[in-house]
């Protein structure tokens, strides 16, 4: 019977959301606690994969080290995250150097056991990708957002701007509306399309009709994402 | 012998990135070609999960219908992009409809062949995790960047001001610094880990020494992210 606080942790991290309670259960009873102190090495570059961890308290630093020694910190993890994961699944060794920030504790699924489990339940390694399906649709829509942001803003306030009736006419071709506003073409085209997608405006060459301008005043005003 | 144009696609995409030959050359034969023309429905919400697809060519929207019958865009999908794999991997009917908005040409991974490979070669389903778990990664990474841009360069101006010697010394408690710099204490708290476990700056109680100060004006600059 795994413990009970071990399946709470692991209903809370992004990596096992997907899980039913059997196979959290099944994932559970293979996974172990481990505590860390402040600034312990929990596995070097090179070393075999013996598994990955989900950090339950602390944080952790994953780092390479160049030529003279000096670390470059590729990501620090969080509680709720996972790392190493990448690792086990390509079958590889441990690719940068992972070190306790604080004092931490993690949980460890190990390699064998856990690879085990997935090759005598393809279920559960496809409810699995499930999650990570889901997860990744996410992380994907929120770079976009965040990338676009103040490309929108400036675009949004530029047609406001331009605006005269019921559509604003660009004075320009695109590339250079573009290169004026500070971004490539692509991003423009991107934007348009995105605007058009969601009825904020219709796009005719270089006649932009404004089809609902209290939502592009938003787009300006950092309100509301494209 | 699956055409060689789609392992090539396949190939290309973020989705089948971590697979070997053999691997790409088993999920091509049983992958077919799809041609839409523009605002052409390629499958509707509620309909059971036929298959999941790659967009090669085109654009596709994919969105919930509200009460009223308004469109809300849930996320436009690209050339490379995979859609509708999570429905597939977690048995479900598809949860939006999509919809061509340009004419397009996308690679579709019926349900039932799909699943059938993924048990009968669970190392194929562990292969497709590792990319997904890099994936992941990068994504994960990109996110925190994007989303602490505007933040870290505020906090590093803010530092350089009250630069006396070599430390800058808080005038107030950091909740205080975290309101008055438009940022909630726990982005001001790892921001400031962030930094410290970059080299930037080390930081005890309200006294914070810089330790690096050229790199600090970067990241105030916008020109290097913490």
């Amino acid at each position: 019977m795994p413990d009970s606080g071990l399946v709470a942790a692991l209903k809370k991290s992004e990596m096992f959301s997907s899980l039913d309670s059997a196979m959290l259960q099944k994932i559970a009873s293979l996974a172990r606690w481990r505590s860390f102190a402040a600034r312990e090495m929990i596995f070097s570059e090179g070393e075999p994969c013996g598994g990955f961890y989900l950090l339950v308290e602390g944080a952790v630093k994953v780092y390479k080290l160049s030529g003279d020694g000096k670390e470059h910190v590729l990501h620090l993890v969080w509680p709720g995250e996972t790392f190493a994961e990448a690792a086990l699944f390509l079958g590889d060794t441990y690719p940068a150097y992972a070190e306790t920030v604080r004092a931490s504790r993690a949980v460890l699924f190990p390699s064998q056991p856990f690879l085990a489990l997935l090759r005598a339940e393809p279920d559960v390694a496809i409810r699995l990708m499930g999650g990570m399906a889901l997860w990744l649709r996410r992380l994907v829509g929120q770079v976009e957002v965040l990338a676009l942001r103040g490309a929108s803003s400036r675009l949004a306030g530029y047609l406001l701007g331009l605006q005269e009736g019921p559509a604003a006419v660009l004075p320009a071709p695109k590339a250079v509306v573009a290169a004026h506003l500070g971004m490539t073409p692509e991003t423009l085209s991107r934007l348009f399309f995105r605007m058009e997608a969601q009825g904020v405006i219709r796009v005719r060459g270089r006649t932009i009709s404004i089809l609902d301008a209290p939502e592009l005043r938003r787009i300006a005003d950092g309100e509301s994402d494209v």
